[in-house]
Formats: structure tokens, sequence, C-alpha cells
């Protein structure tokens, strides 16, 4: 047997609801552990709940002056220009909990998030290479009660740079909850996340008393790009996602199934050569983003084994 | 027999979407129909479609600065002040399309609209004093292939001043279809929201054409009044709609069942008197309006027999 890897104890752990501030589940468990903390408590540590988007969260929109989501570059984070209220925000939030890819920064950050499409108890993770995010998708996957939490990647290449909220942190996970419209709080999901939430602290507890947890493969859905919706020459979009594909997240799309259909009535095929598994699907954030659904590819990873550092 | 009342035939007849710029269904039909208005085609008339609020559907947002759908007052038609965008907007649909009470207003406005909660197929008329809505909302309810169209009366007092869109008009009729996001177009939806304006165009032509439409009884539920979420002293909500109340909108709700979960886990039950039948449930519009859900009563409406006046 292989030696386990080994990684340093997590004391530094924070929780963020509201990165996008029409996303309510997070925005609401957040706002409930600034009054009263006891859940994010353990023997070994406490997670810190924080609000990532304030004005956008008063304003109930996803952002004021652009994606927060998207400002955590290095361009954004050194930028001296701070008009944009979320570059501003960025900047506050790396000097809290990073600096970004220091030894100074948080050990995780679990980010809250919510999407109109129907994709269930979302995991995201950057990468494979996301050993210890992965760890704990695997203890969510096997300890969590609900039925079933995909892991999806969102990295598309190992050299990209990352940009989001959770990326601030030496390790990331972004739990992306659905279908709820926007500005919207739904019972069952928020019930949803916070057990997936306890269940996380549940991993890192167990992991900083030492436990080992043992290599294993799991399946996973890697980003492979986007897909817009058909548009009118004006860029009016001439299409909705087609009956069939709607509410199909993580399920197979096989070259010639339809994926829009035309306001005159007329079916759209996918043209792709292989079979993908559409997310995202009608997300109501990606029409601004001109995103009508991203494709992804289905693949086991393998995981060695992880045990804290002695 | 008695007689049948006898009305003008309708000849001026309008459809708007995107009265709130983040409801999609409406929004798509009426640009597509700007581009193709082949189906509002009938032999004695064609209906005229319209966006509502142009800038709001441009930003994807409900309204740019107050809500066009509650503008159409004689306070804000008369205002000199039309620094508000939508109290322009609304000016230039009742110079349209109005003047609202006047003998030259348009016969009809069919307004397309959206909600969050689980509604259905709504059909939306100010009372069972507006006949000829209600012969429409009849007609739709026996022909129409959706399963079920309830109808909803939203005036709540017989004196009320009117305020939407559709009041300008001699007769008005708002379609609500949900769930929908805001700010996403489900091909279902769209697809329901099409086949029930083709019924309301189909009826119109049958009356400009001398149909008698018989006398009837319907079932509908009649606005009584909205409940706003539990808040802390701080004005935040501390509870969200009860998992066994979200999506129940038209179903009883008796005294004593849950209607609120609190973030601790306690169940806030109905302290009403009387069974009422909840609409609007966890509509993502309402939030900043304080309603969490509006309770509606349950009643038989009897209405007299139509006919097209010769």
């Amino acid at each position: 047997m292989t030696q386990p890897q080994r990684l340093p104890s997590l004391r530094r752990v924070a929780v963020c609801g509201g990165t996008h501030g029409n996303e309510m589940s997070g925005v609401y468990l957040v706002r409930h552990w600034l009054r009263d903390p006891s859940e994010l408590q353990r023997g070994t540590f406490h997670a810190t709940p924080f609000l990532g988007n304030p004005r956008a969260i008063e304003q109930c929109t996803r952002y004021i002056g652009r994606d927060l989501n998207r400002t955590l570059t290095a361009d954004f984070l050194n930028s001296k220009n701070t008009n944009l209220y979320e570059v501003q925000r960025a900047q506050e939030i790396n000097q809290t909990f990073g600096p970004k890819g220091s030894s100074q920064a948080y050990d995780l950050i679990v980010d809250l998030h919510n999407t109109t499409a129907n994709m269930g108890s979302c995991l995201i993770v950057d990468s494979e290479h996301s050993l210890l995010s992965m760890h704990i998708c695997d203890y969510i996957q096997k300890h969590s009660r609900i039925r079933r939490c995909p892991i999806l990647f969102y990295q598309q290449q190992p050299e990209e740079e990352t940009y989001s909220v959770c990326s601030v942190s030496k390790a990331g996970l972004a739990l992306e909850l659905g279908p709820q419209p926007q500005g919207v709080a739904r019972a069952d999901l928020l019930a949803h996340m916070r057990s997936i939430m306890a269940c996380a602290l549940d991993f890192i507890e167990l992991f900083n008393k030492g436990t080992l947890f043992p290599a294993f493969e799991t399946e996973a859905y890697k980003v492979v790009g986007p897909v817009d919706f058909p548009r009118y020459p004006n860029g009016e979009i001439s299409a909705v996602i087609h009956p069939n594909l709607q509410d199909k997240d993580f399920q197979p799309l096989k070259p010639g199934d339809p994926i829009f259909q035309t306001l005159s009535g007329e079916d759209i095929l996918y043209d792709g050569d292989d079979v993908t598994y559409p997310v995202f699907i009608n997300e109501a954030a990606y029409y601004e983003k001109k995103v009508a659904f991203i494709k992804t590819e289905k693949r086991t990873f393998s995981q060695p084994a992880l045990q804290k550092m002695f």
C-alpha cells in the first residue's frame, strides 16, 4: 500500500454565502450562522461565516458592477482602480482570507451557490488535482443523506488562472444547489445545503483528529465548454432550450438529440461528435454570458489516500 | 331563459409581454409575434403585440424605477413628473391603448406574466364583474389543452382603483404562468401560454361572429390579503416557506397547518380562523413587497349568457 498524502491540519476554515446576491440558500444560512454560529463549531476548529457581496444581497441582484465570482484574479486583486464595488470587495476578501496563493491564506473556503438549473446538490472543485477538496467531496457522497451529489471540475486547462471567491484559500469547494429561482429561498434546498455543509465540517474534524482517508476512485464531470443559444442576426435569442433537454443536467446528450426549439417550432439538434453531459441548462445568470448550457465529459478519477501531517 | 348580456364586437385587441422585464414567456412570445404576427390574426380582427417595459427587458429586471404594473392609476397617468421611466411608459401605454376608462380605449388587453410560484396556468381578472373576461376564462377552461387554468380575482374591494397594464382597456386579462425562474424561458410554459392565448383569440373570433355563449357557473379564487414572512426585529426574514406549503398554490390551507419554518427549525402554524387557498407562494418579486403568499377564498360565481350586440 502506498503512503497517504500528507497535509497540515485545517484550522482556518470559512463559509461564504451571497457571493451572488440573489442566490438565497447561502444568504439565509450565513445570516443565520452570523447570529448563531454553533452549527459551525467542531472540537478542533470552527468555520467563519461571511457574506460575499453585501450590497448585491441588499439589492437582491447577482452583482452591482461585475460578477464577484470572476474577480478574484491577480489583475483585479492588484488593481488600484477600485471604482467597481466588486473589485473593492474582492480585495477585502483577499485581505481577510488570503492573500491568494500565500502561506497565510485560509485553509479552506466553502462557497454556497444556487442555480436555476436542475443540478441537484452539485459539488464544484477546480480540478482533480484538488486533493483535499476531492476527499471532502468523496466524504459528502458517502456520508450525506442527499442521494446524489455529482462532482463538477470547473477548470478546463490546468494552467488556467482561478477567479472564484473560494480560490483565495489554499483549498476551495463550491456547493451549487438547484433548481431554485433567483431571489427565492426554498426550505428543501436550504436543508440540503445545510446537511452537506455539516458533512464537510465533520470531514475536517476527522481529518484534524488524524483519520486516514483511503484512496478512492470517483466519477466526475469535467467542463468542456459552453454552448450559446441560437440567435437572430441582431443578437436576440431565437430558440429556447428544448423540452427534452430542460432539467436533464448530468444526463447523456447524444449527437442528433434535440437541444433547442425555435419560436417557429423547429427542433435544433446537437451536432457534436460525442456524447456530452450538459450542466447549467437554462441557468438564468448565464443568459448574459451567452451560455445556454455547459458541456462536460464524464470520467473516472483516482485519488490517493490522505492523512494529516503529524 | 333570460336574455344574454350584449357587448359590441371586439376589434381592438392587444397582447402585452414584458410588463415585468424578467418574466420571459411573454417577452419571447411578443418578440416572436412582432416578427411574425400571423398567429395573432383571425378573420374579424387581429391582436396587436407590444412590449410593456422595453428598458426593464433590456436589463432583464422587473422594473427600472417602479413596478409598471402598479402605475396605471389616475395619479400616475395625470402626473407631470415623468422622471420615473415607468410613469412615462404608463402614459405612453395609456395614450396608445386607452385612455383608460374612455370609449376610445382598446376593447381588450391580454397581459402575459410569469411567477416563481407553482400556480400553473392561472387566469387573473379584476373581479367577477368583468363579464367579457369571465367568458374568455370559461372558454379557455373548456377548450384549452391545459388541464387546469384556475381563475383568480385580484380586486379585494369593488371600489378599489385598478392599476395594472390591462386595466387601460375596456376589458383585461392577465395570464400568470409558473413556476418559472425570473430571467428564464422554459419551453413548456411558453407552449402553455401560447395555447391559452390562441384559445382567447378563438373566443373573440366566435364572439365577433355572433356565437351565443351560455350562462355558466365557475369556481374562482378571490384575493383576501397578503401574509408576510416572520421577521427579526431588524426587519430581516427569520423563516422560510414551510416545505409542506411550498408549491401548494390553490390547495386548501387549514388553521394549524405549518406555513413557515424558522432557520432554527421551528414550525410556524397558520393561525387563521378558516380554510384559505394560498397563491403566489414564495414569489421572488413579492419579497420586496413583504408578501410570502396571498390568501384567497374559493367560491362559485355565476355569469349570465353573453352575445354580441347586433
